[in-house]
């Protein structure tokens, strides 16, 4: 059997944690295989002292990820600490140029720096792996590098951020605000530090954008992506959303035509009986569409020590068997700067509004609908309180400047009652 | 860049014309990708004044397939004809003794000849990939092989016969009885021309043991598969299982427990909300499930030119870029020999019967099944009709061999109209 391949982890949070664990408990397993032997030679944490659920005491300690990452006895650095910056980024540089290959679950440090990454890799022969930075425990990295490669990618879907979609479900099931369930999150330990990486679509919108590199020969460009987090989604539209048939997301959408590549990060409603509709909880989701297999619907677990530690040793097992690609699929050099479409594809909308209880209020709001070209597919008026009557529209496609400008055109006719609601229904 | 690498295809059905229409539409995507061109050399069928949907005027033909794997200007031989024995074995064999890698979707061949195979292109060092021969267009065998290589699997399920599944959704939405969908199918085209592959399991069956070689380290083993196919469900039972929140499927399950291997290819009850429940017509679905990950849930196209010639190109595209594995995912020589589960592990039921309008009838069953250790989660009993009462039980876990016992017992009770029906409840 040939020599081990030797790692080393830099940082011991609850991912690297999960690796070493699955390491120690499955030693004969990974080397029948991966072909030989997998061993951790050298970890890396802050804090020493820290009590940690697994024995640490084989292995070498550093307190600098950047020591570790030029350590003689480690061939591949898997980096598990996060951030795009600082410690993560010096250190992932630092073993490229020591010539170690990387596996990283680090989305925030690809969607910023991939692209030099990749490049400096590719050019000292190394791989960088990351199949833990998107959609935790499901292998959709390999799915659609390796598994689809035969396919033009159409578009590619995604519910990628569990805790968004844990708040989203969570008002559905239990009638609660969302200012109520976000705290109800906070205190279950479910939020990054900075909520707005979660709830603000930007943990999301990372994994989105290297999605995109992959799946249209793009340089990963995440300030494309088109980003709207979920802090606006009220009670009352996912109620209105599932009577009409739909929930509401955070969904990612990238695709590509003639207008450009389009990144978006949106709560977007998708028809309640879909795959995507059917998702609830913390659960993750990818949708694949290729112009030869048609949709592939990939669902998993998105985070966690166990599924996430999957992911990283999936990458490690590959490199052990010595399966080597460019970290985006094909050489960095030859991906293409991605001309971002300007405006999204034309989609139906739902539209949410209240109306003074006048007479011919919705016929005003039909006619400047008309005049903005826009045709309906559904409408739905409430019974009226207080004077008040809720109206739920849904469009046929139009593009988003339509939609505004028909809002506009809303304002001018005097019958609405503060600002209407507009959210894209994505077709599934 | 490299040299390309030059395909045979034996067999221009649909799935070999889907490879040559794919090779031909992205040439240049698939280049880009593999880092080398692939190109098509040789093509072999019988018949070759045959009106066929491609040009395949730049091929050399062949009409023997052995001759073609054995060509000097192959280097991978793509066989998708079919068929366990004949030209497909005798050419898969023949294109290893050449010394060239195969891609197959023939999951008969490998059902039957796996190890063999296997070990034959292993001492060569050669590969077999198979992705297109399990679920069409999923990459699951690459998901399972590759980038859940750091789990120890515990289950593997599947509902891999888009025809049953098709046959069992129609029942359903039409209410029609099973003959009346079957014909309906075989006039579709969508049965195979024994229909007993489809209906009677066997084709998924064959699926399935490639998948439990993979996920336990075994050998295949088709002849350990328990088969039962899709022709006994009555559209009673698809409605009575609906009432109490289950679909029928036609599902796969593999998994190793102290009993053994146990390898289920049988019709089971599935939570109605459930992925596995939710699947509706001929799409596929598999699920893996392993410690660490926990489950991840795969679904998409399992049949039709486009997915199956999707997944022959992931492993065309794989071998050009030079990712190698056992066929297995381990050497095939260290597969050992299951041992198979002489009884399947203990599940609730489904039992419907039709009991006389008997004062006592109902509590004779319930003893009945009582006095066979069988405790009851549900029971449902509908209005009498003609003097004969419907009854639906679902029972807590039990064996199938208690369950045989109290069906026997209810027999000595004498309120038995008819044979009751047993159907095993998979948890999911």
């Amino acid at each position: 059997m040939a020599a081990p391949l030797r790692l080393g982890i830099a940082g011991l949070g609850t991912v690297g944690i999960g690796v070493v664990k699955i390491i120690q408990r499955h030693a004969d397993l990974i080397a029948a295989r991966a072909g030989r032997p997998v061993v951790i030679t050298a970890v890396c944490a802050r804090d020493r002292s820290k009590n940690r659920d697994a024995d640490l005491s084989g292995y070498a300690w550093e307190t600098d990820a950047v020591a570790l990452a030029e350590r003689a006895d480690v061939d591949v650095f898997v980096e598990v600490m996060g951030g795009s910056e600082g410690a993560a980024r010096a250190s992932t540089e630092a073993a490229l140029a020591a010539g170690k290959d990387v596996v990283t679950a680090n989305k925030a440090l690809l969607a910023h720096h991939g692209q030099a990454l990749a490049e400096m890799a590719e050019a000292a022969g190394l791989a960088i792996r990351f199949e833990a930075a998107v959609a935790g425990g499901i292998p959709v990295i390999k799915a659609l590098t390796e598994g689809l490669a035969g396919n033009q990618m159409r578009r590619v879907m995604g519910v990628m951020n569990g805790t968004c979609n844990y708040i989203l479900t969570r008002m559905e099931t239990a009638g609660l605000p969302y200012e109520h369930v976000f705290e109800e999150a906070r205190q279950l330990g479910y939020l990054e530090a900075d909520p707005n990486l979660d709830v603000g679509g930007i943990d999301a919108g990372h994994k989105l954008s290297l999605l995109a590199a992959i799946a249209f020969g793009t340089r990963v460009s995440f300030d494309d992506v088109q980003l709207e987090g979920i802090g606006q989604i009220s009670i009352d539209d996912i109620r209105h959303a599932g009577d009409l048939g739909f929930r509401i997301k955070l969904l990612g959408v990238a695709q590509v035509s003639g207008r450009g590549l389009e990144q978006r990060m949106t709560p977007c409603l998708v028809p309640a009986d879909s795959p995507l509709g059917q998702l609830q909880g913390g659960t993750n989701m990818v949708v694949l569409e290729g112009d030869s297999v048609g949709q592939i619907v990939l669902r998993g677990p998105g985070a966690g020590e166990g599924p996430t530690a999957s992911a990283v040793m999936g990458d490690v097992i590959d490199l052990a068997r010595g399966l080597r690609l460019p970290t985006f699929g094909r050489p960095a050099t030859s991906l293409v700067e991605a001309v971002p479409a300007k405006v999204a594809a034309p989609a139906p909308w739902y539209l949410r509004m209240t109306l003074l209880d006048k007479p011919g209020a919705l016929a005003k709001i039909a006619t400047a609908l008309g005049e903005a070209g826009i045709s309906i597919d559904r409408m739905r008026q409430y019974g009226h309180e207080g004077g008040h009557a809720p109206v739920l529209i849904v469009t046929h496609k139009a593009s988003r400047d339509d939609i505004s400008h028909a809002i506009s055109r809303f304002g001018a006719t005097g019958v609405l009652v503060g600002e209407p609601v507009a959210i894209r229904i994505e077709e599934v």
